[in-house]
């Protein structure tokens, strides 16, 4: 596997995360990625009605941001939360994220 | 005073207001809001090296994802932030944002 550019952990900042975290999309992608590490990006996209171009933006965006890591594995790409680089430089800060985009996605499901 | 526009407590959602965080001179401004409720606009950006019309933007980001209320008080705007409304629909949410904003900006000071 190849893995693509990130930033170190040591120089990520927290505006370009919360920045990334800011999109309904990539909030549900990140919250995909953290539950089935190591899947693949179609697999985490699957179901969302987003054209392919803007999803390969929104990966692109969260992984400059640090939120993913990402390797080429073949024709797929494989997608890795970085939850101890972000654990280590944010404390405290994804759980509540996570936990309340989770409740809002059950808030707006078939009803 | 005459408050401007914003949204109800119950349509404030989660990506807008990370939206509206992600950016370190609307952060900035938040932490400041929230240290100082009640403070002109003009006071809490005091200091920012931002265009007079950036600013403004930026506050209008702010109020529309609900984060802060805005009334205007004679010729000058008043912020308070919407801390009651922000902590019942978004539990745990703000404060470890709040807190390491302000690592962040002490690690950006004067070495």
């Amino acid at each position: 596997m190849r893995p693509l550019p990130e930033p170190a952990r040591e120089s990520l900042a927290l505006a370009p995360v919360l920045h990334a975290l800011g999109d309904p999309v990539r909030l549900e992608l990140v919250r995909r990625a953290w539950a089935r590490p190591g899947s693949t990006c179609s697999a985490l996209a699957d179901g969302l009605d987003v054209p392919l171009s803007t999803l390969s933006n929104h990966w692109r965006i969260l992984r400059e941001a640090g939120l993913i890591s990402m390797a080429v594995d073949g024709r797929n790409r494989r997608v890795r939360p970085r939850a101890g680089d972000l654990g280590d430089r944010f404390p405290g800060l994804l759980e509540p994220i996570l936990r309340l985009g989770a409740a809002e996605t059950q808030d707006d499901g078939p009803s």
